[in-house]
């Protein structure tokens, strides 16, 4: 019997119990985003820190300092670091996860209570945080047991990085790993896996080499000194929000198109081989109808739509601030207002050129208008776009694992979002980077009824354990 | 000694009675807007009806019914009805007031209290309703009792109507009156006065004469079946910011042209004595500049920028409701959004005709687009604008009157805005409307540190007397 055979049929056997344990983690609410829910969010990373030594990993903690929310200064939650085996002749492997979650409330439509884990009759297990990481943060802890429980050797150095604030901001976190990027704990990390995102469909499992990236712009238009009737001031003054509308409504095309000058020259072409890899991908327009609850989608392709959300860029108008925003009339002339709108963006383009670019063309549309008003723009906050090289031993590995276990060759996908600590693990480490999603598309991660399928998070745990053994056998 | 000199000498014998009495009105906090002030809305319209009935007048109450305000069911406040003289062989006059008043916090930053009325070195009696509406509405009481006392004759049959919920939509009122228009009180008034406007600047009088219309209008244009993440989705969906930025911004030109074909059509235009009347106006840039608190009006000169306010349409973009208007970035796709804007007309447009170019251009505009969202737009409210032939000797009394009591020739003005009540008196009593402001353009009725001058106080009230006097006179 093979290690893998072994390691599977343990797996098999002890689902009831991983079922239970599951339910114990869901049922601490570590919502990050809520003061009163922060010791519920220590409590979690306890949690994690007593099993990790109770498998006699090593483990760090690294507190990440103080934040104000609602008000209260509260202790950011612990960055826990585990260690599980040190022999230079084996790979080492960092895994990420995150052991917050988003908030959950019964009244928001959860058909059960949020925090007490419930599987359905179609093996739906359903709970906040239960895809939304704690299956995988927690799986990872199983291969590590499974192997324990089965005398056989663990394959790699396991090096374990869960995070508590991730849904909030991952505040320290990036902070942390720049500065120790060198350092022990760190330094000597082969690659990285992070299972944190979902598959593209509900059928078949998929490796994620590619996320775009962020440039998030505030555009203010200002004049009046304060709000003005629009009876008495309308058609006597330049009005900010004329101005905004003007400007703004020249940055996209009704249809996606960004009508920004040079903002497509830094794209990269599409290869033949990228072209034909989104012929098979396990996904139809009506996926996309579905979660949009709507048909209102510019392409006619599951092809073009992909692209257009994975490899190409995207404008979105979010909202104004400082404008009339509340149900019925107001006859209001705003002051100042704030136009969001943020740049979703791919390789290769560069934060520092989109910036530009942006506010070259911004400018000059509001010189256009000749308005005595005045506009500011700025970048708010950018991520640059993340492409890893699937040629690379990490994502081999993982290919062979998913065969191993689903008996199918995974989906290569990317994400029309971000996932900011993905780039950071590549920039500050310079390894290859693979995500490796445990969840399918439609768990619902950030919705009421979050679910992992009984069937995912099992077969989870087996893919992870297959992942590191193929990882050491692994052409480096 | 005349009359009229019988009344002034009585008027500035009794300045610090009359103030006094104010004192004793702005102390009750008749504020229409706020659920838990509504006893006091009651307890100043009871405060006018014992008045009324000390002073021998016939009171009338009518109970406009009940409204929902922060989610409690409550009565409106009365509308008070009272009517001193029925000789048939005099002319009837209707004046009309409110008695309620606009929210007042001292922490919005009042420099007094401002249910105290305080009278500083400069002769400003500053308190919530000083000048808005409470000084124009006793007034009329005071011009009452000076005959009185002084056993002069009224030289005309006064009603008077006098509303609690002004500053809140004035709910009920005009009902009551298109009900009421040939019944007993309001079937034989003669000519109509309402002093519940400003002078145009601080130094001369105006007689007014023109207020613009309103077209509201909200433009919905939805898609999603909620909202979506611009990760996620962004460049595959019609975004309904998109199409709304793309058809609000085509709507009006950041120098104030509205863009819509043939709005301008049914304009009346200026005539040459109209254009005339302009240049003998109290009135700066420099009044525009300071009540904006910026230098962005869009005209060089008086005329200009006053014709822009009085007696051209303007459109107005107030804001978005359902999109991102929190300060912060938020990367949402709103689902929905409806846009806000107001088109004020002017003689000689009608509401119909405008909704009907503003549909059909939007729609025109959307079709264009070629999106797969939807767009609805309807004309949420409509007011035609209001002009009055000054001509009229209700026009010409009030301007002899003016003459008699500040020795100068007032100013014909128009507003901006509109005071719904005046076009509701005009077309459903068929007879001529005269606005008669007591206070200054700069009184603030709205905002902190309300004031009436005492100067604009006790010259008001004789020129309320006064002006009944010339009515008694004038040749109809």
């Amino acid at each position: 019997m093979s290690a893998f055979d072994k390691l599977f049929a343990y797996v098999d056997e002890n689902q009831k119990y991983y079922i239970d344990r599951l339910a114990e983690v869901v049922a601490i609410p570590s919502v990050s985003g809520e003061a009163s829910r922060r010791p519920e969010v220590v409590k979690m990373g306890e949690w994690l820190i007593k099993e990790l030594k109770t498998l006699g990993a090593t483990v760090q903690v690294h507190h990440p300092g103080k934040q104000t929310l609602e008000g209260q200064e509260l202790d950011l939650p612990p960055i826990v670091l585990g260690t599980y085996g040190t022999d230079p002749a084996k790979k080492t492997v960092l895994v990420y996860g995150h052991y917050d979650v988003q908030p959950a409330f019964k009244e928001d439509g959860w058909a059960t209570d949020p925090w007490t884990l419930v599987e359905d009759d179609k093996g739906r297990l359903i709970g906040r945080g239960s895809t939304d990481d704690k299956a995988p943060v927690i799986s990872w802890l199983w291969v590590i047991e499974a192997h324990q429980k089965l005398g056989v050797e663990m394959p790699v150095n396991l090096k374990m990085c869960f995070e508590g604030m991730e849904e909030s901001g991952s505040e320290g976190l990036d902070e942390y790993i720049e500065k120790e990027a060198k350092g022990a704990f760190f330094g000597d990390v082969d690659c990285v896996c992070i299972s944190d995102n979902y598959w593209l469909g509900s059928n078949k499992p998929c490796l994620t080499y590619g996320l775009r990236g962020i440039s998030y712009f505030m555009v203010e238009v200002a004049g009046p000194g304060k709000d003005l009737h629009s009876g008495v001031f309308g058609g006597t003054v330049h009005e900010p929000m004329t101005d905004l509308f003007t400007v703004m409504s020249k940055l996209v095309s009704p249809t996606g198109k960004i009508l920004i000058p040079g903002i497509y020259n830094d794209v990269a072409p599409v290869t033949e081989s990228e072209d034909k890899m989104y012929d098979s991908l396990d996904f139809s327009l009506a996926d996309i109808h579905s979660a949009m609850e709507s048909k209102c989608t510019i392409h006619g392709t599951e092809k073009e739509a992909l692209m257009a959300r994975w490899r190409f860029p995207s404008l979105s108008l979010h909202g104004i601030e400082g404008a009339f925003s509340s149900p019925g009339s107001k006859t209001v002339i705003p002051a100042k207002v704030i136009g969001k709108f943020s740049i979703r963006s791919v390789p290769n383009m560069e934060p520092k050129k989109i910036t530009e670019l942006v506010k070259d063309f911004v400018n000059a549309e509001f010189a256009k208008i000749g308005s005595k008003n005045t506009l500011t723009i700025d970048c708010g906050h950018a991520g640059k776009a993340w492409v890893a090289d699937t040629n690379h031993y990490n994502f081999v590995a993982a290919e062979k694992a998913i065969e191993r276990v689903f008996k199918v060759k995974p989906d290569f996908t990317r994400e029309g979002g971000s996932i900011p600590v993905t780039l950071t693990f590549q920039e500050a480490l310079n390894k290859n980077v693979l995500l490796l999603p445990m969840g399918r598309a439609d768990d619902g991660a950030h919705s009421i009824n979050e679910k992992i399928d009984k069937t995912n998070y099992i077969e989870g745990i087996k893919l992870l354990a297959s992942y590191l053994h193929e990882i050491s056998v692994a052409q480096a």
